[in-house]
């Protein structure tokens, strides 16, 4: 904890090229599907988010399931169509490295490096992504304490990368009517001992769409400076965690509501 | 879970006297010291609360301690002082039971029954207040699951009151840099099988004052019809949970900030 | 903690009547069904377990069922069934309280009070059970931590109460293929830190019987000063917790092999 | 869960060489220190461990240690130190791969691959270990289902080795006076689902080492087929671990107590 907690070893706002996309004044919302599909599919979402006035894309390409059986990703492929919605929209991309093998590919067209949370205790990951030049999205493990996170943090900052921020997706407890359990006190804590941007996921905390507009709101209020949320343009034939996915006209009235919620707080949701 | 998911059985609006206190549309602010310690701490604090709009004061009289030599309460002397606000103020008055021999003193007071987090499984007390013609808060135990909520309500439902309301306040987790973890995840699963009343205990789910803010903000935002928060004229002097209480200075400004929040939910926080 | 580590202050032998049935030489058994069901059922299975020499016959009369619907127990009538168990077979007799209203009449019958796992909190039962003659055993709730069980403990032993022992019976956690989690690293700490005698429950913890047996030996092996453990002549036919009992021959099996384990530990199974 | 299910498809007996070291006769012994410090404490030890029968010598000289400043093993050199003890003893290597960049590394030198438990989801290391000719352990991550435990085994099985060990180490709960919770109860279902043999790990579960030794021989009573146990010359002086490490003189002790309860039970403790 000892790096992460002084403040001026890390950045506070972090820029994607010239536009200053996360800092205290501003939630940012990061929508899109679970995982890219296929070409149709990827950019017509992209193409109704970025209408909406989303600028950050998020989609796995290289999907760490646990089943070894199912639906493992689109690969290198699904990186070419993340290309093209850069171009077509200008959008920035969020999407993950799943193992250390991937790491190289998915950092080239990557904006914003996704550590996930199977991922987050894997110090071949750790060090590759300190030697980037890339920001990191680094999340919390489901079974990791706020100590462990930052600790793991500290060995991204120690390589030299100092724009990182966490993500807090839900942890697991005895509780198993939703999939996780958002862990908003443990988030407080993190807002209470760094001033590392903190992004709340509260599609892969819930697991079911029916309490993520809720959830969303909550996340807003308590004053974050993003939010990934899943977004799939038909949740019925998702590939990926269909469950949890708000489809284009749920996510659009969230989005408004979540944006009059910011002017309460006095935070710009974008 | 049956009694209680059939809407037509239990109350979703529930009303003291005249007074329709909870329902859809408003999200009710319970605020007031964990413990009467003084008349005076109890009378200074509910005037300061009752000047800034607060309807119902809450302060426990038989305080269950884990730790047999800590404080346990003001016990009958407490009650009687809590009467006192009521005359004064016209506030309404929520207080816990903690055992069932305080049960029928503690009744006469209240206009709420509070049944606190550790009393959740004490069927003596479930039925004495599913007897009772009081409206009554049940707090979910901190290692409960939603099920066993909703079942221990159905003991209270079973005996004939139709006034129940739920309050999630923190279940025990590994994470242990907050007293306790709110589970709004499960929140939103009570929300979505049943149309009984949530409240939402900031205080005690956090457990350290500098969180509890963000973490009320984001339960106005998150849609429940009621908030259960522990103010203290001196925290530091507090002889209960004095590192979860906030002063009235923090209290009127987060009041604020939340009615603010509900403007943009949709519901009345007062 | 204060008084239960003071190994002064509690009996770590605990005898009834004459006899000296708990100490650390000794892992003593208490075997029996889960709920008294009907006369036949007790005098048979009774009749069994004497013949195989077990000396405590466990068996619940007060169901604290968390379904408001299913069988509660056989009340009072089973009560005078254990009587006969009694006088008939020369048993000692170890059955629970589950709230304070039945306190008294359970107490009447009972050898041993069984304060089961969600009375653990009740302030009234544990103030009750502090002024009896007889021995307690305080089951630690699921959700509580060992520090919390002791402090419990105190509230018996302040009263005057200085025949307590523990009972570790499975705590909750994100783990659901079993019924509970048996928490052997927590009763290590408990022998560690206080010389009250300790028993385990391997029915409760693992909830299905394919696994009773091996943790029932590990259990054994650890060095608790007792074990209870659920029989039934027909667990297929049981009205309570069916899942979880063994027969008759399954137990007889086991018990022999838990003789033999403690002989290669230096305790005797009886 | 499908592929490990199905006893045809995994190996139920591990033999090294020529040696068949693991079956269901018998509880293998693999102790050592938890870090390769030294060639003087590495070889002192093995030779302490190998008079007294054990044949599997554990030690890692790549510790993935949670805070990045910790001492962080003895790396290659640490592996010559066990090729030493290999060839001077006659023992086997049982040693830890903490990252994919590793792997080749410990993979030349062990006997078996020992996969931590933060690894268990590190998909590269995972295909690595599928493509090998040596036996796998796999360690369950303390925040992973059983359910998960077998996912991922799939993945290595899927790669083609059938020579895969489980192994519970602990599971993180709300108790923290120990450092993790052992979990015999999934270890029960482990055994009633699948013939994979399965290890326990009594050192890192307790965190302790005065519980060590009664963890230790509820593992040989459970029926486990193996049990990794820390042992260090000087555990005050320990780089690692310190607190649960046993000394040899206490190991020594145990390992009497652990052959006498494997003959209590029907297994061979070596």
């Amino acid at each position: 904890m000892e790096l992460i907690s002084k403040s001026e070893k890390i950045n506070t706002s972090i820029s994607i090229g010239e536009e200053e996309l996360f800092n205290e004044q501003t939630c940012r919302i990061m929508a899109g599907p679970c995982a890219v599909e296929s070409r149709d599919q990827i950019m017509f979402t992209a193409d109704k988010l970025a209408e909406m006035g989303i600028k950050i894309f998020r989609a796995g390409s290289f999907k760490p399931r646990t089943n070894p059986y199912a639906f493992q990703g689109a690969h290198e492929q699904g990186l070419e169509w993340l290309e093209e919605v850069k171009k077509t929209y200008g959008m920035k991309i969020i999407t993950e490295t799943s193992d250390s093998t991937n790491f190289p590919l998915v950092e080239k067209t990557t904006d914003i490096i996704q550590i996930g949370a199977k991922a987050m205790y894997d110090y071949a990951i750790l060090r590759m992504a300190g030697r980037s030049s890339k920001p990191v999205l680094l999340k919390r493990h489901f079974g990791a304490t706020i100590d462990e996170l930052f600790k793991m943090a500290d060995y991204i900052l120690t390589e030299g990368n100092k724009n990182i921020m966490f993500c807090e997706r839900g942890i697991r407890t005895f509780e198993t009517s939703s999939r996780f359990t958002l862990d908003l006190c443990g988030a407080a804590v993190i807002k209470n001992q760094s001033r590392i941007p903190l992004i709340l996921d509260p599609s892969h905390s819930m697991g079911w769409s029916f309490g993520v507009p809720d959830i969303a709101k909550a996340c807003v209020a308590f004053g974050c400076e993003g939010i990934l949320i899943e977004v799939h343009h038909n949740p019925a034939e998702a590939l990926c965690d269909k469950d949890q996915a708000l489809d284009l006209k749920q996510f659009k009235e969230l989005y408004d509501t979540m944006k009059a919620i910011g002017n309460a707080i006095g935070k710009e949701v974008k």
